[in-house]
């Protein structure tokens, strides 16, 4: 089942990329009914990024890291990189001259649920991670996994050519094909939730804005 | 038993809560006995805030929280949130929206034994929290709980009134009735501190200060 | 066994410490044939700080930093405390005044299979350490260990006077009399990777810099 | 504030004791409104035990049973040891000398939110014990704590004299004065069940036992 | 997206059900080509069960049962839930009412990526669980989730409809249309590995079956 | 530094090690001193086992389990493989086939910092296990690692040739030159435990026994 390397692979309208970033993670998963969230316990390697990209998916083995070489090939402008190890693992699988690599094929970041390295020099580079730990502890070259077949990442199903969304509150997946449709509902509950930030603001309540005082009568709330 | 909003709740001395946040979270802890410490899995949403208020508290169910919304019309000027589920759950209980409810409010900071999300926002608005993971998966509204009863949040009892102090190195919380001698006893080791600390940065030892040689002999220790 | 002091302890030179620092953490791990990496548990309480140092060693049990008080006095200029509790414990055996004690017998940082507190204040101070956690619970001092004897820490054995070279990517611990050569490797390896930077930027992949494709084929590759 | 012994602690009625423990863990954390439960990370060291009695309570300090043995002292016929350390910690507090101990004054359990050794004797002894971990390090017997004050063990706060109810699904505790009527309610609830139990075995369905296609149909559910 | 229940879902062969029961998870796992295996932190509630049967799968929010009513409904002779909160959560969702209902149903265990309670009385029904935690914490029944949608359960998509095999070793899913070809594959393996049982029996060393020496040794082995 | 593979190591007499195995691993650990006791998430896949042997280590990268193979061919009569990896993982290095080879070769147990599968066999083989976790997800055979070199397995230095105890409480290292003195240590404390288990047992407090009334007094112990 492994060793196969998918080479073609659809990707979502670069502006709908670029803007479902904008929403970001929170409001996005938001938008979509709550599906797509990578487990928490990814987290960026420093704080401040925010970006979104097309994934390029990598399964491989616990402790190998043969395939992100592999992976790296068919990276093309804008995408993100995607590894989830067969086994849970923490090794740091990417270091800065993968990173290197990456950057010059136009690759923007990586989400990974296992370890990353050499943080400082990919800070100073401003390439971002979202990874399990950091782990100075490298890989070897050795088993075939395989590139852009469907991952189960952190809990989440990925396709190669999803969208994926990254910032301080984590990472979340949007189905290539429902890009269009999420962006559109992301944009109008900006809007509705600027309205509710300014009502908010301005001293008004939840229980008042949400209209809840006679939903929570009914269900018995007692006030002493 | 849950369902409960207690709505006149006792504060402590505004400027005895405002002293004890510049005494900072492990100083208080160790002036009234090594007591009233949250669980060191909480951790601050960013470095740097140093907060003291009075505890609004919550009890709700794992992924709900239709009992902040309630909370927030208790909250008074300089109040802490302190929310507590009824079983362990890393959901984002709350975001920017709330967090500018609370602001409006008079609300200071959170403490949530459970997840927490917009912590970008959270940063450019300067709300500090303290929280057990970060977590862009919401919650629903549909289950009461109670507020302003005692909760045991991350393993420390935290009673509506209590003063929390919160800091880089966690939260502690002060009985409402204790806080004015725990502040006396706070500044008298503070001005211990700095004695001891002058003499350590002058090169003498601690084991001359504290005088600890004849008790060390005394257990048997052994240079070679 | 407990309650033994080793007072002379040898040291690498400091030159090699000094240039060990500068090739960092994940470079000397590999250098020296992947070992010696502390678990990745142990993370730095602030970001950007890379130093090197020699260990001196204390084994404690847990809750108990009295042993801590004896160590600072085998201090000398350019150590690195290295606490391994007997077993495992999260308080927070260390803070600003151990600290200031430390700086001024000439200690450059502390790596604690445990907790710390007052990070705050060692921001400040500039004092870095690498913990397991943060912890406002602070501890006894009733209870014997011993310093300088050979400890387990975090994974590895680390033996009074080995090399301790720590950054944003974890600990990594270099035999004494191993440090020259390791040096050496590492020099060796950095110019070889920065060479290999050179080339990766320029757009050439990994695959044909370290000709993996012909192996890649014989372990039945397939693309599609 | 440690180092405090109290002599002479009220207990609930022995006929109620006893009752609950037949009730078992689950129907009474729920008759009592599902409070008290601790958390799930104790485990019993052997299936099938089903006890209850009035907790005797230790708080100590991480790696040091001192107190367990002035607990002992206090324990009377059908008591149970409800111990918490002071921070997070997996020591061996107890094993087949304090078992043999506790059996002779009437003990008859331990929960304890850190480890247990000798767990092979204590199975041989028919003693069982509620743990945190299986451990076979052992404590030091240094630094006072206290017994019968109030603790908080593995979240839930623990009062003296209060009944603890421990089986293969966890640890309850009753609040002293609230043992009678939670009795009550357990009974009525236990009935209940048994009706309930009759009518699904039958192969009714919850759905309509409970009445609940209706409220299933207003919130919306789409059968396809 | 919640609030669907899927009716009527095409099941796999019952005779290839039963066959795969037999095989066992290790070894249908690695037929299958090492995919489709549950994380480990399911474990049996009790050991020596051996099931297989076809998945209803279950999402809902955590702590909220709701939705095992609304399933059980959908049960036929030889199924097994699989329930995945849709964030984590250690609730006991499921007791021995819901058993017994099950039961009635002809439903025949639970897979479940939370908690369950009354295992001693699941024991004595001899109806096995694979959870996550025990936990005597029950849930609201409060909010829609979905039936027989494709859910991720312990990192691990499944169908409705997937063959589910739990042993002592775990849980592993088969997909219902790859049902008939895994079986063949695990049988092959079966009377492979009888074969290689018997020769390490009599004492050949799987260096000589598999004939590694000379790859070993072509890897660059030293015998010293 | 890997690949290599060390023949002929020592071992200690025979009839020690039986003797040490049945003075059990709490007993044993104490007797030296309190230290060589591995980490206590190491657990035995079924209760009940008592053995003791020498250790033939292993050190292979995560998810590779080439080496065991490599060290079954080591094994002699009565000893116990000691399976670290270079880096955590829970893959299942071994199964029902090594342990039928183990058996073969006089192997008597395995000790693994790692995943176990097959576990139903195991018991029904009586073969003991102390392991991480059960995980029927298999590993690679790719990568070199060494066998009888020094490893540190849950935290102990383990050198080939040691005596390994293990039994229900968990797994404890003495080394080989050690054990001659450790067995005496021991029979004398299990002599004294006898001793004191016949005083408690009649009724006779440790707080007597051990003289300890007149040192709580000492500390300021408190009857209220």
């Amino acid at each position: 089942m492994s060793g196969i390397v998918v080479q073609n692979i659809s990707r979502a309208n670069p502006q709908t990329i670029k803007a479902l970033a904008q929403c970001g993670v929170a409001t996005v998963h938001e938008a979509q009914g709550r599906k797509g969230l990578l487990a928490p316990h990814l987290r960026p390697i420093f704080p401040g990024s925010a970006i979104a990209g097309s994934a390029v998916t990598i399964s491989c083995p616990p402790g190998d890291n043969l395939m992100i070489h592999v992976a790296i090939e068919q990276i093309k402008q804008g995408d993100i990189l995607v590894l989830a190890p067969t086994s849970a693992c923490e090794d740091g699988y990417f270091g800065d001259l993968l990173a290197t690599s990456m950057q010059a094929r136009g690759g923007v970041g990586l989400i990974i649920d296992a370890g990353v390295r050499d943080i400082g020099d990919l800070k100073k580079m401003d390439f971002p991670v979202w990874s399990r730990t950091v782990h100075a502890q490298g890989t070897v070259k050795a088993t075939l996994g395989s590139v852009n077949v469907s991952v189960i990442c952190a809990g989440q199903l990925v396709n190669a050519g999803d969208v994926v969304i990254a910032d301080d509150d984590g990472v979340c997946i949007v189905a290539r094909e429902e890009a269009d449709g999420v962006l559109q509902s992301a944009k109008t509950r900006l809007v509705n939730e600027a309205e509710k930030r300014r009502r908010l603001a301005a001293g008004e309540l939840g229980l008042d804005i949400y209209g809840m005082r006679e939903s929570l009568a009914a269900k018995g709330i007692k006030y002493v």
